[in-house]
């Protein structure tokens, strides 16, 4: 399978918060929703900053404090 | 492998720009670079709205016009 862990970047640092991610998709109220594939859902106050798929890496920039 | 092909979302429709995405990063101008397996790169004026990694898809959304 290819999903992703995926990290989310605090004071420069990448911070892990869910693995096997599967779907990462905005919120009309500006969360980042991440679905993975056990079909467990996490909100989160960021935006996708970029990816490394080989690596199975995810990493979010913070846009709020919603953790 | 685990890369991904990258969609435009142009007037609301996913154009196909680049198969076997790896990386997806932004740069210094504000643009996105995509390097595919190949080692090859494309820089798109734009940002990464959404992912579907089980299938191999990542959605990017315009911020100017550099393709």
């Amino acid at each position: 399978m290819c999903e992703a862990s995926a990290y989310i970047i605090t004071d420069g640092e990448p911070k892990l918060i869910m693995e096997s991610v599967d779907v990462a998709v905005p919120t009309e109220e500006g969360e980042l929703k991440l679905i993975n594939i056990f079909g467990e859902q996490r909100f989160i106050k960021g935006a996708i900053e970029s990816l490394s798929l080989v690596d199975h890496k995810i990493f979010i920039r913070e846009t709020g404090a919603a953790l």
